[in-house]
């Protein structure tokens, strides 16, 4: 398709000046560039498309940057990246130097809020508009766009339980397409589709607000009490279910619209503009939208990958027999499960991220999909677990920051049989700063009662799984990385792994590598190349548990090498390397320490092996630092 | 009052062998119980005085510890305690090896779920209903009792939103008494009132549902659509608002009924408990019930400490020209707010817990009270800070914990200009293990772009709050102990603190002992000892901050000392002295540690006094770590 208003959009100014007829072929045009970008530099595609219309028609009636847009989890964002300045670089979309899969300030001022978890966009931009009241500048127009997803995590609702608390024209437009990344549940879900069931009701609702407002009958103050009136007039109305959780919380609410008719959305928006108080747009979308395949199966199209625009193939796996962590996990799981029956699963939403889904296809009734909810899903895990079952809960390490103090309170302090897993842990790559998992190890170490282990390669995976679900393991974190292993051969028998329990894996005389997870696999190759190059004889231990540390083989390393080198993929504020720092401290033992792992900084989005290179960790990165120590040159870590 | 009942209940089993109609008699019993030992034994009083009638009906109908009864915060759990074999005991309510002030399973089998922080309980007995599903336990009953201060956090609607996922038969208890600890707001309060204002709607929708039960004409299958069925029963009744939340997420809801009359408690807890599905019971309770003083001034007789129960006299301050660091924080909050009109307020339900009502008093517009709703303080602060605002967002540390994510996410990650004032840091006393704030230094050390600094004393609490609110200061993290300070001149002048700039309290040549925060003052005390008893010279530096570390005074310390003593009131793991041995290490200063601080455990309740003494972090043994070191024994820290 040849585009003729696109390559003329390089901001918002330039769409207003579009004739409003002529938006929906902005929208096809935006939605052909997207399918086309995507499909070669790999990204997300589904939320994208379902939101054009929607993100033409906020650009047209809106004066963004000054007015805010406050885009919720922000993977739906392209179109909005694309039409503020930003379609040039649009093919660099989440590669290393180029720009971010998420709304981030820094890279425009068009992305008034940076997001990349979900369910954040109420309470900010509710920040937002309150700043705009203090500071009197009633003028500013401010949203959140949030999915229904979104709407399931409890920020979302504590966002908007306090929207009506103060004075503000908030204005939070529900993006509606039934879809999380995977298909989701809940009574709120059951509860959209019930009001959207209700349109005769909610069109005759906003055409008597429409004219009491235009007939000047309403203002602010009657803006509460107006809200009973509808109610009222709702009652004498449907036959229909007809709550409205919105206006239960007095927020106005308008809708249900269809979200892909750009001209009606331009309409309604121009005229709830200006209404007064804080005000939800219910807006029925369709993920995938104009995209055939993506319609089809909406999880799978989440972000395809490479593929090829005409055929809708997907480029397949260049190593299909290696499996993907999560899929040991996923297969493991379902294989523990059909061993011992009080294993269930919980996932917050990633039934399909984390391969749990193997799992529930086998046994719907033992896996628990909560929706966007990671506080509830580790709350709840406790609760199954007090009563006997023996909860496997994945969720991301970013991720399982939002549930640190069910960890804490629910879990750890009551000495549950809960089995957290947490995938994506160490770098995950083009996703970003919100997505690495480098914080994981430290923020868990200070927990008592956890047992914190990082299996190396997929055969430690499965026996820490099979050991953290045998009795009275208590709380168990097991902590692996995105993407690949190492082998095709990764259905071991299990075996129990003693808890707090390290593993030499190569002897040597002349200084000591100590990592954890899979830190071993890079260091192993370094290690190999410098003793060919080098006279010299290296040991190599994984410590495979950061908490408990395994003391007997600590006094062996301490004793027989003043040099130690400790690898990690996580932080080297607090995480395994500080742990081990602890140890020979407490215990006296004096060795030269050099730590290797994430500086203290976000680490922007990149492939993951172009990170672990800018992060030195690497094997060639790794074989430098060791040979600094190995030469007695030692290079000071920046603090 | 003499006791004729409650002297001979030593179980729900003796509860039940009393005839119905004299059950307020044993509520009367009950209340008067726990205010007298309250009077004496302080702890919370109100909101367990609220739910007297609550308790004895519940334990009157339902099986525990058979059927589960999860309390949430569980500060109104005294007469569930006195009523489970616990009367004899009470006396020593959180008190230093005595029984705790919330509910904690090792301590009983009738607490079947350890609480302290809110709105925990719907997940959790989610969790513990589904186990008895899978198990095939269908006649265990399974209820949360939820006031509707812990209804405004997210998690509580997570797991409202997931009650209606799964075949459960989960019974919510709304204990609706209008108030958490302060008054509270926000849109769900508003609309419980309005709900509970349309009795005769709700009335008739029950007998509806009765006569409906009662002739066979409900199950399971029936239930979503006989949900349905009463919606347009009600579309037909009433003008008064009648939406309903809870019908909305699918969840059958009962009441509103007096939360006073335990006869008529009795009567519907026993009808509706075989009811299948999830449901809500509303109830209306008054906090305070039945001691005049604390129906009148709820907030003040929420936890009133010793008071004459006659008189209602609470007993008066020892000290009171030394104030708390609470007030010291709302003075100086309310004194620089004064002085620059960007800065606002936000706490989480705890406007007098940490004396952000004395700004709110005089600037009630610029403070948000946001309900029990951390995360949504932490990312309503960052939305207030990205358009210019200068937020005081401040949080209990124990509570941050449910923040960890936003602080990340919202804030850190897109350096805004927060500052986090974290009340009840280190040791908190007899609330025990869930309101320690042990890990607020470890948890927060790993997050790049934050300042973490911890005052000694009042004049440095000022000052840092003053350098915190000075523009691009980024996100600032001020943490302070409960209690009191040591000066009634707290009222200095403000200085600027230069960032990462510690400070040299005291010369020295033998040793540097190191502190952070208060530590510094049971230090001190300790140091003055020492060398007045010994023939030793020991120097003290305050740090100030955790991060940035003073790398210039630490290269000092690391020259000048070979013996170093690390203090601090937070965890071991990962704190603040994990800090200085990172950078020891880093910077190969090889240098003698030894570290005090708390331990790999949860720090049951006492006095603050009993349990820093207890882990060695009062004066006396302060002073024994000390001498060990000079003596040249050495104490290995256990690991």
């Amino acid at each position: 398709m040849k585009s003729i208003y696109l390559k003329n959009i390089n901001s918002p100014s330039d769409l207003k000046q579009i004739p409003k007829a002529d938006l929906p072929l902005v929208c096809n045009e935006l939605r052909q560039f997207i399918i086309e970008e995507v499909s070669q530099h790999p990204g997300h595609l589904g939320s994208s498309l379902g939101v054009v219309e929607l993100t033409v028609a906020v650009h047209y009636c809106f004066d963004a940057p000054y007015d805010r847009i406050v885009w919720d989890v922000g993977h739906q964002a392209y179109g909005h990246k694309i039409l503020t300045g930003r379609r040039d670089k649009f093919h660099t979309n989440r590669q290393m130097g180029g720009i971010s899969g998420y709304p981030v300030p820094s890279e425009s001022e068009y992305d008034s809020f940076g997001v990349g978890h979900a369910s954040t966009s109420i309470s900010a931009a509710l920040g937002m508009s309150m700043a705009a009241t203090l500071k009197n500048e009633k003028d500013r127009n401010v949203m959140a766009i949030i999915g229904d997803g979104a709407m399931t995590g409890g920020l979302a609702f504590e966002g908007l339980n306090n929207t009506s608390m103060n004075q503000n024209n908030l204005l939070i437009i529900l993006n509606d397409n039934q879809m999380a990344i995977d298909e989701i549940r809940g009574g709120f879900t059951q509860y959209l589709s019930d009001i959207t069931t209700s349109e005769t009701y909610n069109r005759l609702r906003y055409k008597a607000y429409k004219m009491l407002h235009k007939a000047g009958l309403i203002n602010e103050d009657k803006r509460k009490r107006l809200i009973r009136l509808t109610n009222s007039i709702k009652s004498g109305l449907s036959k229909q279910s007809s709550n409205n959780i919105f206006e239960g919380l007095n927020i106005r609410y308008f809708g249900p619209v269809d979200g892909h008719d750009v001209v009606s959305l331009v309409k309604i928006l121009t005229e709830i503009k200006n209404y007064k108080g804080p005000k939800v747009l219910h807006v029925i979308t369709q993920k995938g939208k104009g995209y055939e395949p993506a319609e089809k199966e909406t999880t799978l199209w989440h972000a395809p990958g490479a593929f090829n625009v005409q055929t809708g193939e997907r480029y397949a796996d260049e190593n299909p027999n290696i499996p993907l962590f999560q899929t040991v996990f996923g297969e493991t799981l379902l294989e523990l499960a059909q061993q011992n029956e009080k294993i269930v699963g919980v996932t917050p939403a990633m039934p399909s991220g984390c391969s749990m889904c193997i799992m529930q296809k086998s046994m719907p009734n033992r896996v628990f999909d909560v929706g966007i909810a990671e506080g509830h899903a580790v709350t709840f895990s406790a609760g199954l677990a007090k009563d006997g079952m023996a909860p496997f809960c994945n969720i991301y390490s970013s991720f399982m920051q939002r549930a640190y103090d069910n960890v804490i309170h629910d879990v750890a302090l009551q000495k549950l049989n809960v089995v957290f897993c947490l995938d994506r842990a160490g770098i995950v790559g083009t996703d970003g700063a919100t997505h690495q998992g480098q914080f994981d190890l430290a923020y868990m170490r200070c927990i008592p009662n956890l047992t914190i282990a990082a299996p190396r390669n997929e055969h430690e995976l499965r026996n820490l799984m099979y050991t953290a679900q045998l009795p009275d393991m208590g709380a168990f974190v097991i902590r692996y990385p995105r993407g690949k292993g190492t082998t095709d051969k990764w259905r071991n028998d299990f075996e129990k792994i003693e808890i707090g329990r390290g593993i030499c894996l190569k002897e040597g005389n002349d200084l000591a590598v100590l990592t954890i997870g899979t830190m071993a696999n890079p260091a192993a190759r370094a290690i190999e190349r410098i003793e060919k190059e080098q006279n010299t004889s290296i040991a190599h231990y994984d410590m495979r548990f950061v908490k408990p540390l395994d003391a007997d083989l600590l006094n062996i390393i301490g004793k027989k090498f003043k040099k130690i080198i400790l690898i990690e993929d996580g932080a080297l504020k607090g995480g395994f390397g500080s742990a081990i720092l602890e140890y020979f401290a407490d215990n006296q033992i004096c060795v030269s320490v050099k730590r290797l792992g994430i500086p203290d900084m976000f680490v922007e989005h990149g492939l993951p092996e172009e990170l672990y290179k800018m992060l030195g960790l690497d094997s060639e990165g790794i074989q430098k630092a060791i040979m600094e120590v190995v030469s007695g040159q030692w290079l000071v870590v920046s603090n």
